[in-house]
């Protein structure tokens, strides 16, 4: 059950810009675990504020630390207790394992466990490497017809579905979308796959509005032109993905009567609502920190072929590659989300 | 079906600080209503509100109207279409009609109804009187071991029942209740009957923290002493009754992961709430508007002996001395719920 | 505000086999009512049921009753209180009236008000006619883009998903339909607009379970050759459409841990079932009556595209051709739904 | 870390009548685990069933089995990972360990899990021993108010929790509880926890009728004298606790439209259920299989002294009188639950 190979490169963070490929021990899967050689690495928006800024709020890297957590591949080692018939097995990685037994976990809200263990945050070691281990359980089988790519994009849009299902988004909704960056965009495709049949996008950029058109929006608001307020008002649900407080505020004010707002956007440690209205209209409000469960049912529609997101990939890095991957966001507008392939080194 | 009068007294508020008792016509119900003649009225904080400041918000008095909205009584006359043998029952009365046929009508948020008439809200007179109308399906049938002002304190006991049912509360929840007033005191009336097994209080009110305990905090908090973060840290549930813009930020602070905050208590247009705990704990905040299907079991509550709201009560009035009774609760530290009988007109 | 005719025809079912197009006065709507005239009404098992026995169940038809009950047209007067600029407007009208004020409707479940006045529900008469009156709040208006029968046939949708939403069908679901008639049918086109990536549907004709590959099932099973609860084995919801009792039982034997079965289907009174699976799965069982606040769902379904109800119209017929309209079902057995337009009368 | 013994005594059956005190080694904590001296079991009709049949359906005890599964005791040992600092806790002990990461695990529903290993089910040894081990996160900590039958009464408590929180319900339910052996009792007990302001509860038995009303029961029925539809009428609940089908069935006609009907006592494979009534009055309709989540909960209510479950013990034996401890059901028709303490072996 041996993966061939002793020794792999990883994306390692050591400081602030300070990333290198470094040589690493493929590590080896322990009881009920499995290796997965990974194929596919997703850049997100923690990975590049880690690489600019070496923390994000709390969460200082202070050793270095192996980036990524979107991540699919195959199977190619299993651990004590597992299947060997999994080796070979194509897959998803969910990047966060918990501890399985506390209140959280055994009460199935597994994502707010204490004891998380969470790929690429300090200091846990992330996936962009040639190989990783993770608990068996949280290792997900795609189908054949499913890329690489989107075997690692089931992590962003598991963010999206993950609050769609909060929003109680359903047949019929009308829903807002504040903000239409990656995970607004994911949170469009779901909504349009929770049945939607509006869905009304706001942001300032307007090359981000068309991408969100095309991905279902059925109205898009610049802010700087109009009132979202306005613009969106009697929507049912609000999913607040620019992190900024303003939209947060007027797209709460847009709920109507029992209306839901859910914060997936970060945004500063305090933000003030508009208490009279989230009262007289009883408004439920809540935040997202990562996901739960959402695995099964996010590969369902991407194999089934209700949402696209091989749409979403706006450009393919190799390892040696990833200090242009994390800085592609920045340097075109046109950048939405940047693969890396850790099997590719550009060694000759 | 006749009440037998033709005029009635009512306490009419002209203007600010201009209360009078006022002749009126007894007002005769129409199809699908009931009369009911009052026997007893508790005062509100948003009666003193009125009678104080002309206002509250947008809402304005702006021609003379009757005050009152916590009501009890007995029907004297039914409208077409109602069963006669109603004639006689005592009831406690529902002081908000809504439109029965919009959207939140038709999916049980009556309350929420846009076309709601609501007792002693401009420009709808209120329940201060010795006669109102009412829909026969609002005025609800009370046991003869229910005493007039229980029938009347249904109302804030309803306010309390919809903020703990909002909530969630159920055996074994812990819950933290910010404001001893009145609307404090009767949630914590709620939540032990839900079932809350450790129930904190905090206020700044010696008196009535020491009230709470008696009608069943398990803790009480001093906030010019202790920290509610600290001291309430983990709760499942916070319920607000302080409309205080700190003890709502402090009390979001104490919930633990995925509990819910329940605002009650008015406070400012806006609020500043704790971003960071809110998603990272995925907490659940609303609030509340009036209440939805409540009398029935705030009816059942009092009537097992599971609440006793007449506990509640620190004063009577005639009808004549409503002024007074507006005023106790800013004259006597130890009042908190004051109660008019209307049939009691000081007349010789 | 008058339709310009004092007398219309209906179609009126006199006893057993026994339908006359008869002469009637249009009707006028009363204080909050509308009139609307008929332009496209869909023939129900019911309607067929009562004409070929006279009754269903407890339910007789003891004097002349107008059938039909799926129906829409266009508003041509309204009574008090209703906005006058409402004629003119092309409606979808909700067959059932409940009384607004009854325990059930408070709290949102109208379709169990035991009040309720249904369109051809003895003694109430029907929209089979030329004109009707209903509730203004229960004649939903509809986009330009929807047909008349798509008006009509929002009815029968809303059967299927008033179903699947007590089913709690989303995104990723698998769910099994046992019974492929036009209630079998709408409720395969709800699972696949509620998200259900896996649509089972059994039935022992190979006509329908074609048509039910078309609509959206992704899998279809011959009882008369397969075991449905091992073809089945494993899904999340079953959507009992059959009323057969094997097929009930069969279908609740193939659910999943927690899975949740809806009877839809009509059998007899009785029914047996596998209490062992149900207790050790802790399987959610229940069954449907009628629908409630649906039509708003079910036209943004229709508008949206989402789904196509007039694929499900196999014959349309005039006033004059009730009764051949009624006897398509049996006579074809390509037919799902006929329509009749009570407009056309036959009449030179 | 040692418990200080090497062998203990234990209540093995080895076959239908056949059980024996038997001399077993001490069980060591593996990792994660801690082990437990039992101070307290109590006897469950499980149990019975097992020594009398020597199985329960599928379950067949094949080689001999430790009984047991309602347990107290003390951490006298810990394994690698668990705090030393508990060892001296006192815990009542949930007897069944799950996989903790499959599906039903994951979403919360662990009484589900596939791989779940429960005490005295075979072929899994029970906890009628002198010590046992456990997962640490399934032995709970209880106050020292608490006695140690009552820690372990806690496992028939949460039968009771489990069907009571399935029926959702609360402050103002009425509730019909058929059947008044021990696991109808203390549904007797949960339902008045949670608030329900009135019990009906039927059986033939006077003197279980009796304590039932002693216990919260605020109505009682005799079967053989009165109808169960007709005295229940319009309950909101059915918690079904007999296992006969007669009392299911009646159980369910009872019930108000919407009313939710939860199966717990365990009746024979199948069980025919009004159809007509499910449907049109939408009961909802579940079993329950054993329990999640409820230890903290009845941990707190028994600490609260909301329930008092010492007020069930009826007698109590040493480990040597097992037998006797195990047919004190059948022979003293004022049994309601016998308790064994393992540590005391008659031995002099």
């Amino acid at each position: 059950m041996s993966s061939g190979n002793d020794t792999m490169y990883a994306a390692v963070l050591r400081g602030v810009q300070d990333l290198v490929i470094d040589e690493r021990a493929v590590p080896w899967p322990g009881p009920g675990q499995v290796q997965v050689q990974i194929t596919s690495v997703g850049v997100c928006g923690s990975d590049v504020h880690y690489y600019q800024h070496g923390r994000i709020g709390d969460f200082v890297v202070d050793s270095p630390m192996i980036l990524g957590h979107e991540s699919g591949g195959v199977i190619t080692a299993v651990g004590a207790g597992v299947d060997p018939a999994r080796i070979g097995e194509r897959v998803s990685v969910e990047p966060g394992v918990p501890d399985l037994s506390c209140r959280e976990c055994r009460e199935g809200r597994y994502n707010l466990c204490p004891q998380m263990r969470f790929f690429a945050t300090p200091p846990i070691d992330g996936s962009l490497a040639q190989y990783v281990t993770v608990h068996a359980s949280f290792a997900f089988a795609i189908p054949d017809t499913m890329s690489d790519d989107a075997a690692a994009l089931i992590e962003p849009l598991s963010v999206g579905l993950w609050a769609t299902r909060k929003a109680g988004v359903s047949p019929g909704s009308r829903v807002l979308i504040t903000g239409a960056g990656p995970i607004g965009l994911v949170n469009v495709q779901c909504a349009a796959a929770y049945g939607a049949t509006q869905i009304i996008v706001s942001d300032v950029n307007d090359h981000r509005l068309a991408l969100a058109r095309e991905l279902g929006a059925t109205d898009v608001v610049d802010v700087r032109e109009e009132s979202v307020p306005q613009a969106a008002a009697g929507v049912d649900v609000l999913l607040e993905c620019s992190g900024n407080a303003a939209a947060t505020a007027d797209g709460i004010r847009a709920l109507r009567p029992n209306g839901r707002a859910v914060l997936v956007g970060m945004g500063g440690d305090t933000v003030t609502i508009p208490l009279g209205h989230l009262q007289t209209k009883e408004i439920w409000l809540t935040g997202t920190f990562r996901y739960a469960n959402t695995w099964p049912t996010a590969i369902d529609l991407v194999a089934s072929g209700r949402i696209d997101v091989d749409r979403l990939v706006t450009g393919h890095y190799r390892l040696d590659q990833s200090v242009e991957a994390l800085l592609s966001g920045q340097q075109d507008p046109g950048a939405v989300k940047s693969v890396i392939n850790p099997q590719l080194t550009g060694a000759p």
